[in-house]
């Protein structure tokens, strides 16, 4: 199964929280595919989230947000900035993707993002986050920041285009859709099903 | 609790099928409140539903209902005309909504719309379906023809954009919105507790 997110996104940050034990429980392994929402939003002729451009769902959503995550019992705390510049935290994901590292770097950008309210958009900020976990910040920011990684960014959003994503968290399992974190429980479903097939 | 539906969601079908039964498990009271959604998002600027007009998701929204109808073991069928007007289904439902015949008219309505693909738009297709019930169709059609039924639609319309409605089904708690049939356990769960408050 795969899981892509945002660290911008909200709804990102339930499923990032949620993710880990659910797939465990259900013998899934998932692939986490970082990218950014915004130069999606922006192919649409939208110039920020549609939480900001329709007031009627954006005053909605922080309602929902609050009670979505007490429902699951995770910290909660209405962004003051969103969405929030993610370029920084999500080249850095990307970057290293597959290293063990990367779930717990992804779970703190998106509780300072949505539990903390605090800004994630900075290098500075990307660099505290990795250096609180205890990680090799400069050996992460240098692989980070290489030649390589910014068109491997861009060809990752437009992955995601081409996939037909528009909004996040998005799952794929078998080649099939399942959008917004009410439907990882739907697609953990799906990928159970998938594997024990003969 | 309330439930504001419009015949002509997609949505609303799903939650139509199922309230009955888990509102009266959780010893909840409803008032089905229908309405039209074509002039709410009219008022947004859209000519139609977002799931035509946004052409990712339309494709996605499509697939999603399939799993969930199956989910939720009902029968489906994707429509060829969507959104369909609902102008005369609704004035009937909202002429008679407090009396017993307007929740079976209403799934019949949603079923023929979504699982038998069928047009439900012409005042004869309203006609049809109150006689397949058995109702006495003449009075029921006399009394939503009423020269004072066009302006309650409307003002239920109004209503509706009041409450900050901008998709449906949606649902009221204690003032409280939620949004969609991914809701319907969420808002139950509420009133129940809201019931049992001291």
């Amino acid at each position: 199964m795969e899981l892509w997110f945002d660290l911008a996104s909200n709804y990102s940050y339930l499923t990032l929280m949620r993710i880990e034990p659910l797939a465990e429980r259900a013998g899934v392994s998932v692939r986490w595919e970082p990218f950014l929402l915004g130069p999606v939003f922006e192919a649409f002729g939208w110039n920020s989230s549609p939480f900001v451009l329709q007031k009627e769902k954006g005053a909605y959503v922080w309602k929902d947000m609050e009670r979505q995550a007490a429902k699951y019992g995770l910290p909660w705390r209405k962004p003051a900035r969103f969405p929030q510049n993610t370029v920084h935290a999500v080249r850095v994901a990307l970057s290293g993707r597959d290293e063990p590292w990367v779930r717990p770097f992804c779970r703190a950008m998106a509780r300072a993002n949505f539990a903390e309210d605090r800004d994630i958009s900075s290098a500075e900020a990307v660099r505290k986050a990795l250096a609180s976990l205890g990680l090799p910040v400069e050996e992460i920011l240098a692989r980070a920041q290489a030649a390589e990684e910014k068109p491997r960014l861009r060809a990752q959003v437009q992955r995601a285009q081409a996939l037909g994503i528009f909004g996040a968290p998005t799952f794929f399992v078998d080649g099939e859709m399942y959008w917004g974190n009410d439907r990882l429980e739907d697609a953990l479903d799906a990928a159970c099903a998938g594997a024990s097939r003969p």
